[in-house]
Parts: structure tokens; sequence; C-alpha cells
């Protein structure tokens, strides 16, 4: 019976472990993806997502989160939330109600503060050196102040057939205040439907959304593409139509699986994700942009994963 | 040479009669598309945009509003934004940022601010006796508290082939703090692509952003559909899907143009809107379901308009 799950980079790795096991032992994709999620938003070692995540440019930790249940298209989303440890719980709990589904600001703090949900300072001493560090750094060399904006987003399949989607991300490192991506609009960070697959998308949401990538991957793979069809025809394309139009294009990668388990991915950058599915357990694999508009994707290396856990221990200094 | 512009409900009218004058004497589309929306705003009688807009439950008016041009694909979007007499102009704003071109909550009213916009308190005292009406009215009669949400969107082609859309709304009546619906949110409100056509829409957002319609109508126009061909294959079966799959629908209307100044519409309620182009003048229409799956139009009544005329300026009681 088909089920797997799949998500964007190499954080994503321990909570997919996770995942996979709940869906071998039959438990929901909804429950799946939401697990998954929350072990990245937990782990302070992630600067992109959760607890760590970075702040915005006034040293505020502002959280974006989503949650599609594709069984029904039910979605429940928060934008520019803070101090809640899991910011895709919130969305979930959203995803429920038929009114007032996607909240931001004060509004979606509320929401998470009324409904019991766990509360805390976001800000993570790391994540207040690397804001004070990046603040003086703009200051002295004239630097555009953006960088880092790592998503994670996952897809899950369980053995009933059901599938989810959820991303959970704190958004452009430095970001305005108030300032949202694409991780929580329906389409462009993600889009699940059980009866096609789903898809979710990392890097410059200001792009990802002039092209409601998720959602156009999902379409292609509804008309008989498969998932890494469907993604190479519809982020590359897209990729040279920006160029064209808008001059230029930010970072852009999307995750995709079908609903037999299939999954395909594709990037502009050096791109690591996280899959599994009914005939392989979990790995963690390496994407790039390959050659006429497709994907090469290779196995991570014992070394690259070794530079990894020392990068994101290190010292900030 | 073509030029149109179509934009949703009878209170477009007068925006619209000055977008198709400017289209007409050579003007932008977005500068056509902003003075359409501004007009909608400025007026107090228009009960669910700008000025007059009726308040979340706690009798805040929280305003939503996106622009996107069609040549660039290049997007800028407010969210719950407050005290901004003109959020459509904002939203136009945010579309030269690359980054941070998405703002909601206090962030969203500070960029406003600090850019020079007009601020001002958007509520009016026919917008707080409405509130406080309803508010007792709930209380008494346990009514579901949730209705009223037109959103003003439009769509314009200039004389250059250049085409922008546009919208801004208040939203949910009675909304809970925060709550965004699908006006900000690109292929779900609005989408549009100067060398295809555009789409934006109003109606239940909770419902609208499960089905990314904007971008799906503008996708079908692209793969060769008429504008009332794409609106009729985007709508109808995904309402259809969404009583299957989620048990229910909301209110959902869009409208399409596409790069010849041809246009279509497709709604499941009463749905009045105005359009013109390089062949007829601007006009006041009225869409219905019809048969099969398509969209009835016929010309609205001088009595529809007249007592549309005495409800907007009917006494609060």
């Amino acid at each position: 019976m088909a089920f797997g799950t799949i998500a964007t980079w190499r954080m994503a790795a321990e909570g997919l472990d996770q995942a996979y096991k709940m869906l071998e032992s039959n438990q929901s994709a909804a429950d799946s993806v939401e697990k998954l999620i929350n072990e990245v938003e937990a782990y302070p070692y992630y600067k992109s997502v959760g607890y760590g995540g970075l702040p915005n440019e006034e040293g505020v930790v502002q959280m974006d989160a989503a949650f599609m249940n594709g069984d029904t298209l039910a979605q429940g989303s928060v934008a520019a939330i803070e101090n809640v440890l899991h910011a895709v719980s919130v969305a979930r709990s959203l995803s429920n109600e038929h009114f007032n589904s996607f909240r931001v600001g004060r509004g979606a703090t509320k929401y998470a503060m009324k409904h019991g949900f766990k509360m805390t300072n976001m800000l993570t001493d790391r994540a207040k050196a690397r804001w004070e560090r990046r603040l003086a750094e703009i200051r002295e060399k004239d630097l555009n102040p953006y960088d880092g904006h790592d998503t994670i987003g996952a897809i899950t399949l369980d053995k009933s057939g059901s599938m989810a989607a959820a991303t959970s991300t704190s958004g452009l490192f430095m970001k305005k205040d108030g300032r949202i991506g694409d991780s929580p609009l329906s389409g462009s960070g993600f889009y699940v439907d059980s009866e096609v697959g789903g898809a979710a998308a990392t890097g410059l949401g200001e792009d990802i959304m002039k092209g409601c990538l998720s959602y156009e991957i999902v379409k292609l793979m509804e008309r008989g593409k498969t998932p890494q069809q469907a993604c190479d025809e519809a982020v590359y394309p897209f990729i040279e139509k920006l160029k064209k139009r808008y001059g230029k294009a930010g970072e852009i990668s999307l995750v995709a699986m079908n609903n037999k388990g299939e999954w395909g991915v594709a990037t502009n950058v050096e791109f690591t994700f996280c899959v599994a599915n009914q005939n392989k357990e979990p790995r963690i694999l390496m994407a790039n942009l390959g050659k006429n508009s497709t994907t090469k994707i290779e196995p991570v290396t014992q070394e690259w994963l070794d530079a990894y856990e020392k990068r994101i221990h290190a010292p900030i200094n």
C-alpha cells in the first residue's frame, strides 16, 4: 500500500523519520505532517523555523505557517504570529473553521493564546546574537539585509490514501515588521489534493507567489505528469519567465509527491530535501539544477552532513 | 486598438467610468485600476470596501488589498491594515519592492504611515451603527455573525497592451481580529499576466483560496479558452468539488478579461458587475448561474438600480 512523505531541506530529517514511522503504522497524513513540522519548529539550531528562528529587523520573531487537508481541501494559515512555539499546530486548528481560517498579526497570536497553545519567547540567545551581528554588518558594510528564508514544507500520504501539506517558517531574516512570504498562501507555499498529490515551496516568497507554483505543480500532476515532470515543467519555465518579465528571480525550490508515493523536486539553488515512501526508507538527498531544465538529484555526502552539523552548532561571533 | 476594464459589483460603476476614460485617453492599466478602486474606497455608502466598510467583531475596520502588474508580475499586498484611506495604493507602492512586498497588521499600517499615505478613522457613523445593531442581533437571535464580504476586484487593459489587477475590501463583516480573505492572495483573489489576461474574485475568501480560482482562470485563458469559458470551467466544477469534498461552498464570483478586451464572469449568487472595452461603453450587468454550468448575463434593470440606491442610503435602525 502506498504511503510516503517528502519535505524541504536537511533540517526535515529528524521530523521526517518520525512522520515515516507514523505513516508506516497507519497513522494519518494530517497527524504525521504536523509531527514532522513540530520537530523542526522545536529544534533551536534550525535558524529559519520556529524556536531559534531568526527575527525581523526589529528583533522580533514573526512566523508564518499553514496546514491543508488534501481530502477536504480545508486550510488554516497564520502569518506574522508571535510567541507561539508551534505555529503549524495553530494553522491546523484554524483549518477546522469555515470562517476566519487565515489569521495574521496580533489576531493570530490572540487565537493561539485563547486556544491554549504553548507560548514562549521564540528569540534564542543565538538568534539574538546573529541579529545583532547582522545589524552591525549592514551598518558597516552597506549590505543587502535579506538572506535566509528556508521554510520547512512537507507533504504526507497515508495508507488510507489521505494526503496533507504543511509549512512553517520565521521568514526572511531581517524582514520588515508584518512581512509575510508564500508559506501561508494557498497555491503558492503549499497545495494538496488527495485525489492527485501535493507540493510545497521554499525560497524567496515574494517571487514564488508571482507564479502560484505549488498549485501549478498539483494541476500538472492532475493532467498526468509525474511529480518530477510536474516540478520541472512548473518551476524552470517560470524562473525564465520571471527573469525576462521581472528582470530577476530569487531562490526557488519545491518538493512534490503524488498519491502513489512518487515524488519530485525542482530548484535553482543547491537544495537538500528528505523523502521516504513504501519502497524506500528515509533519505537525505541533494538537488541541483541539471541540464535542459531538469533536476539533478544525488545522495548527500557524509562530508556535507558533517559540515552541516558543524555549521549549525558553530559559535556566533 | 483593444482596451477595457471589468470589475466586481454595482459599486464599481463610478470608478469604472473613470478608469474607462483614462484607458480611452491612453493612460496606463496600472493608473486606471488604482483610480477605479480608489473611487470605491472613498465612497462612504459602499459598506464592504474602504471608508464606510464594516468593521470586525471588535469594531475595528481592517482592510485587505492587492495590486498586480501584468507586465512584470510584480505584486504588492496588504492585509489587516488599519486607518488607511486607500489600501490599494499602499499595495501598489509595495509592488515596487522586491522584498517585503506583502505586509500585514501593524507592519502594514506602519508602512503606510511612513510613506505618507492618508490616514483616517475608517469607521463611519453608519458602519458603527450597523456593527452595534449586528452585535445586538447576534446576542438576541443567536445568528451566524458572518455575512457581507463584497470585494472590489478589477482588471484593466490599456492601449499599449499592458494589464493590471487590483482588489480592496474591508472583508467579512464581524470577522475575527486579523482574519484575512482571498483578496490579498496571489492566484486566489487576483492574478494577471499581460500576455494572457487577468481575473479577480469576490465572495467567501476562505473557500476561494481553496481553489486558487483567479490563477486557474488565467491558466485556462492561456490554454486558449475565452474568458467566459475559462470562468465557467474554473468556477462551477470547483464549486461542485468543494460541496463533495468539503461538504459546502460559500458565495463565489469571479470576473476575467483577456488581452483582447474580451471578458467573462462566473458566480453562484446574484452578481452585478461593470464592464467596458473598445467596442462597448461602460455597462452594469447582472450575472446568475445558468443551465449546465454556464453563466446567465442580463442587463441590470432600472428598477434594480433604484432599489440599490435606496438600500445603500437607507437609515440604519
